[in-house]
C-alpha cells in the first residue's frame, strides 16, 4: 500500500495522494515536500523503489531484508536510514522491534515498513494541521519529528522492564522459584535486544549530530542533538538494567543458599537433639538378662533426666552458635 | 519564583531584584553580571525562558524535562549545562539526584531548578559580600564556583556509601541474612546511579577543560581542571565501590556456604556416631527366643564397650578429617 | 587441482580453462577477467603461486599455513585476503571453519582453498550465465560476490547455535544434568570461535569500506558497506549468544541449588516429624521395672495422642515457613 | 618545616639552607638548582607557597587537600605534579599511600609532603656527594631521580601482596575458613587502591614521555621512558593480582562446596547403611503375640545375615558410584 | 661469554669471532653485518655494552634488570628491543619466560640473554650456510628471522595449555576433585602470564609494522606484518583459553553441586522410606500393658502391610518427582 502527502511550495495544507504516477512525478520534480509511505508493501511495490524512485540496489535490498540493523548510509542525493521501533509485549514479557526504513532527500521523505508503526500513524493523524505545520519546516525537521516519535517508543518499554525487574527482585526475597529465574533469563534476553537496538540507533544519531551529513541543515542539528542525548540516556539505562538483572540473579542464588541453610539448621537441630536420646532409650530397650540398672526404682527418672540434660546441652550449644 | 542578583559594572555590592521586566532589561543590556535564578518554576515561568530570555526551544524543552542527563550544549551566544546535585538519603539508603540547569553567557548566568539545591542556597547566602566578590571575577569564575559547590555534594554521598559498604562487609561475617543481601542490592543500584551521574558530569567538565568552548577564559580553565580532577577521582571511587559491593556479595555466598558446611558437619558427626550404636541397641532389643548372648552376664558390658569403641573410632576419624 | 574461468574483454560467456601455461599467460596479459581456482592444492601447486603467478613469499607462506586469521594485505599490484567460511556440524554440535585465500587484482582473482568451499562451488555453478554476468561487472564486484557468499554461510550456523541455546535453556528447567552443562561448555567454545572469525572478517570488510584500498572502485563500495553491516550484525549476534550461554550456565547452577533445596525440605520434613515421635516410642520400649505409666490403661492412647500433636505441630510450623 | 639545598651554578657541593628569606631570594633569582622541601608543613607554611613562591591558587589548594590523585598540571613557568608513595603495612595487610606534591621549574624543585616520604629521605641523605652529583645534572634529571625513588616503593608492596595471595591460595585448599575470605576481601581492596594509584601515576609519566611538556629536555626523556615502562609493568602486575584474587575467591567457594560434598557423602553412607538394618531390628523388637519367626532357632542368625547383606549391597552401590 | 659472527661486505661465509677487541673494532667500523651474542654475561661484560659498544645507560640498565617487559625503544642510531621467549614446563604445568635483549643497528645486531635461548641456538647452528644466507639479506631481515624464531616458541606452549585445559574439562565431569581446581588455578596464572607477554610483544611488532621506525626497510615490513599477525592470533588464542578456564571452573562448581544433589537424593530416599516405618515398629515395641492390638493374630501381618504401603507410597512420590 503506497500513500503520500504532498505540501506544495506555497501551500498550507498537505494534499493526500494515492496515485502512483502522480507520486513518482512529484518525486522527480523535487519541489515542496513529498512524504511517501509504503506500509506492508508487496514484493512488486518494493521493486518500485529501484525502478521508479531511483534508489540504489543495495538500499532496496536492505528494505527487503527482514531484520536489518539500525544504520544510516549516505547516497549523496539522499540518505538511507534504518530505524527500529520498540514494543514491549506484557503477556510474553518480551521486547519486539519493528523496522522502519527511511529515505530522506532535500524535497522528499519515503518511509517503508512491514507492520503498522505507531510513529507513522501518529504523524499522519496528527490533530488539526499538525502534519502541514511540520512539513512546512522542511525535510530535515520532518525527519527529526519522525525519529523523535520512534525514540519515544523506547520509554514505555524501559519502564515496563523496570517494573518487571523490581517485581522480580522483590519476588526473590519472598519466594525464590524457578519461575522468577526463568523470567530473569527472559528479561536479560530482552535487555540484550534493547541494548543492541538503542546503541545502533544512538550511533546513527551520533553520526548526524557530528555533522557527517552536510545535507542536514545546521538549524535542525540542535534538535538532533536532543534526540542523540535521549538515546545515550536510554542506552545507559538499559545497561544499568542489565546490570541489575545480573545482580538479581546473583541474589537469587544467595537467597536459595540462605534458605537451604535455614532448612539444614532445622534438620540438624531436631536430629542432634533426638538422635542421642533415642540411642539412650535404645540401650534400655535391650533384652539382656543381666542389666542391673533395670531393677532400680530410680533408674527410669534418672535416665529421663540424663535425656533432658543432653537435649538442654544441645540447645545451649545451638544458641551459642546463633542457630536459634 | 524568579529571583536575580545584579552586579553593575563598577559596583561592589550585588543588587537583588525580583521584578521580571527589570531582569529582562538587564539580561538584554548585557553589562556587568546578572544572575537569574528560577526555583520551582511554574510552566508559565518556564515559557519565559524562550519568550523573554531568548533561549533555543531545545534548551527550554530540556529544562522542562524531568530527568535530563548532565550535558553541555554550545548555543554560540551562550552555553547550556545540565548538572546533577547528589543527595544520599540515609533512611532509605538511596541516592537521589536533583537537576540544575544552567545557562551561561558572557554577562549573565541563569539557573533553573525544581527543588531547593544546596549549591544555589549556599551561593546566594554566602556570608558578608562573598557573593559580590565572586561575581566581580566574571561569569566564568562564577560558573566554576557554582559547579564546584555542586561537586562538593558528591563527597558526603560517597562517604556514606563507604560506611554502609563497610558495615555490610562486617555484617556478612557476623550474621549473613537476607537483609544484608537486600541492602547490597540497593547499594549497587545507588552506585550505578552515582556512576552514571559522575561520569556524565566528568565528561561535561572534560569538554570544558579541553578548551572546547572558547567562551570560557584561559584563566578560569585552571579552576575547571581542578573540578575535572575531582570528578575523575569521584567516578573512580564509585567504580571501586561497585567492585567492593560485588565482592561483598560474593563473600556473602561464600560465608553462607561455609556456615552450611559447619551445620552439615555437626549433623554428620552426631548422626554417624549415634546411628550405628543405636542399631546395635536395636539388635539386642529384638525378641527372638534363641539369642544366646542375652543370657551371658558379660554381654551387656561387652555391648556397651563395643558401642564406646565405635563412637571413639568415629571421633578419631573426624579428627583426622579436621572436622572437629 | 587448478581450474580457471576467463572472460575475454568483449566476450559474454566465460571460457573454462585447465591448462596451466595458458592460465599463466592470461594472468600476465592482464586483460578481461581471469578467475583461477586452486582446490586442495599439492605443495608443488602452491609453489606455483610464487614462481609463476608472482606472489610475494609472505603471501605464499600464509596460503601454506593451516589456520591463518582472516586478514587483508595490500601488495600494491594486488590485495591478498584470507577469509573463513563457517560450518556448523550438528552431530558434534561444533563450529568448524574452512579457510579461503583470495588474491585480487585489477584483471584477475585467484582463490586457494584446501577443502571444497560452498561459496566457490555455488559461484562456479551459478545457473545460466550467472557467472558470466557477474564477471562482466569487473573484479571488484566479483570479489564482493565471493565474500558475500562466504558471509551467507554464517547465518545457518548462527541459527543452529540459537536453537541449541534455547533447547538447553529449556532443558535446564526440566532436567539439569551434566550433559546440558557439557553442551553449554561446547557451545561456549563454538561461540568463542565464531566471535574471533566474525570480528576478524568484519575488520577486513571495515578496512575496505573505509576506502583504505584505492584499488576497490567507489561503486563497489556501496556493496561492501552492505557486507560490512552484515558482519557487524553477526558479530553482535554471537556476542549476545555468548552472553546468553553464560546466563544459561548461571541459571543451571541456580536450578540445581533450587532442586537441592526441595530435596532437603522433603528430608527435613520427614525427619523432623518422625524423629521426635520415634524417640517417644523408644522411651516406652525401655525395660525398666519401675515405669508406672506402663500399667495405666489410658497411657497408650495418651502417648499416641502426644505423638499426633507433635507431628501436627511440626506440620503447622512447616506450613508457616512456606515449606509445604 | 622548610628545608632547602642549593647548588650554585659553579659549585660542586650543595649548600643546606633553612632561612626562609634566603630561600625565597634564591627561588626568585632562578640560577643554579634550588631544592625546597616542605615536610609536615603548617597551614601558614602552605600559605607561603602562594604568597612567596608565587604558585597558582589551584596548585596551593591541591597541596592543602588530603588525598589528591596523581596528576601533572602545566603552569607554563613550572609543572605541578602530585605523586603517591606506596606502603604496605604487613600487620593490617593493607596498602597505604602518602602524597608527595612536586613543583618543578627550570632552576628549582619544591617538594611538599605531610609525613616523612622515604624517597625524599633517601635523596637528601644519599651517601657522599650523591645529592650534589644528581643536582649538577639539572632539574629534569633531578625530578626523574625523585620519581624513580617513589616508583621503587611499589615493588616491595607488590611482592608482599604476591606472597599473601599465594599464601591464601594454599590456605584455601588446606582449611577454607572465613578468615581466608576476609583476607582476600582486604587484598582486593588493596589491589583496587594500588591499581588506581599505579594507573594515575603511569598516565602522568606517559604524558611526560609523549613530550607534552617541552620543559623536560630530550635527554631526560630516555630516563622517563624507563620510569614509564616500570609503571606500565606494575599496573599490569596489579591487574593480574586482582584477577588472581578473584580466582582464589572462586576457588574458595568451590573448595567449600567440595568439602560439603565430602561431608554429605559420609553422612549418606552411614545413614543409608544403618537406617534400613535398624528398621529390621525394630521389626523384631515389636511385642506382638503372634510373631512365629521369633520362635525359630534359626531366625536370629538369619536376620543378622539379611542385615549384613543389606549393608554389603549398599557398600557395593556406593563403590560403584565412586563415593568410597 | 661474548661470541660474534661477522659477514664481511663481499663474503659468503660468516666468520666466527671471540676476540673482544676485534669485535669492538668491527662494531665501530660498521660495514657488512656483525652479530654479537652475549650469553649469561657477567656484570663486567654487561658494563662493556655502555663502555665499548656505546649503548645508552638506560638500555644497559634495562639489560641488567631481571624481568623487563617486551618493548622497543628508538635510540636513533640503533633500536633496542626486549623480547620474551616462552617455555612451558610440563612437570610444573607452568609457563616460564626467558628474556632476550636485542640491539639492532644498520650493520650490527647484538643479542643479550641470561640463559640459553632456543631461538639463538637454532640461528647460530642453522645447517649448511643457513646463517650466512640469512645475514647476507641485511640486518632487518636478520632481525625478523630472530623474532620469528622467538615467536615460534609460543605455539608449543599454547598447544600444551590447550591439552591441559581439555583434559581438565573432561576430568571435571569424571571426578571433580580439589586437584583439578588447583590445576585450573595454575593454568589461569599461566594464561595471565602468556597474555601479558603476547600482547606486549604484539605491540612491539605493531609499532614496527606501522612504520614507526624508518630504519626498518620497506621490504622487510612484509615479513614483519606476518610476525605481527601471528602474535595477534596468539594473543587472541590465549584470551580464549582464559575464557575457557573460567568456564571450566564454573562448570566445576556446577558439577560438584550436581553431585551433591545426587548424594542428597539418595540419602533423602532412604531416610524418608525407613524413618516412618521404623517409627511404626517403635510403636509396637512399647511395653504398655494395655495395647489390645498386640493380642490379635492378624495385627503383625497388618502392620507389615502398612509398612509396605508407606514405602511404596514414598517410592511413587519420588518417581513422580523424577528423583529415581
Amino acid at each position: 500500500m503506497i500513500q503520500a502527502c504532498y505540501l506544495a511550495p506555497d501551500a498550507k495544507q498537505p494534499e493526500r495522494l494515492e496515485d502512483l504516477e502522480r507520486i513518482v512525478a512529484l518525486w522527480q520534480e523535487a519541489k515542496g515536500l513529498l512524504w511517501v509511505d509504503l506500509e506492508h508493501p508487496s514484493p512488486e511495490e518494493t521493486d518500485l523503489l529501484g525502478e521508479r524512485f531511483g534508489l540504489h540496489p543495495v538500499a532496496v535490498e536492505t528494505c527487503r531484508e527482514k531484520t536489518a540493523n539500525p544504520l544510516v548510509h549516505d547516497y549523496e542525493s539522499y540518505l538511507f536510514l534504518v530505524l527500529h521501533a520498540v514494543n514491549f509485549r506484557p503477556q510474553q514479557e518480551r521486547v519486539t522491534t519493528s523496522e522502519l526504513d527511511v529515505v530522506w532527500g532535500r524535497h522528499a521523505v519515503l518511509t517503508y515498513h512491514r507492520g503498522a508503526v505507531r510513529a507513522i500513524t501518529s504523524l499522519r493523524e496528527s490533530p488539526g494541521n499538525g502534519l502541514g505545520a511540520l512539513m512546512a519546516r522542511g525535510t530535515d525537521f520532518f525527519l527529526h519529528a519522525l525519529v523523535d516519535r520512534v525514540i519515544d517508543n523506547f520509554q514505555p518499554a524501559l519502564e515496563q522492564m523496570d517494573r518487571l525487574i523490581e517485581a522480580s527482585e522483590k519476588q526473590i526475597f519472598v519466594e525464590p522459584t524457578d519461575e522468577v529465574l526463568q523470567r530473569l533469563l527472559g528479561l536479560r534476553r530482552s535487555a540484550a535486544h534493547l541494548i543492541r537496538v538503542a546503541t545502533a540507533q544512538r550511533d546513527v544519531a551520533g553520526r548526524i549530530v557530528r555533522g557527517e551529513f552536510p545535507q542536514i541543515g545546521k538549524q535542525a542539528l540542535a534538535y538532533w542533538r536532543d534526540a542523540y542525548d535521549h538515546l545515550v540516556r536510554m542506552a545507559q539505562a538499559v545497561e544499568t538494567q542489565r546490570d541489575l538483572i545480573v545482580s538479581a540473579r546473583d541474589a537469587y542464588l544467595s537467597v536459595v543458599s540462605n534458605r537451604m541453610n535455614e532448612v539444614m539448621k532445622v534438620l540438624t537441630i531436631i536430629a542432634t537433639i533426638f538422635i542421642p536420646v533415642t540411642f539412650v532409650a535404645g540401650i534400655y530397650g535391650m533384652n539382656f538378662e543381666w542389666m542391673p540398672e533395670l531393677k532400680q526404682w530410680w533408674a527410669y527418672p534418672a535416665v529421663l533426666g540424663v535425656m533432658a540434660a543432653v537435649a538442654a546441652g544441645m540447645l545451649i550449644y545451638f544458641r551459642r552458635k546463633r542457630w536459634i
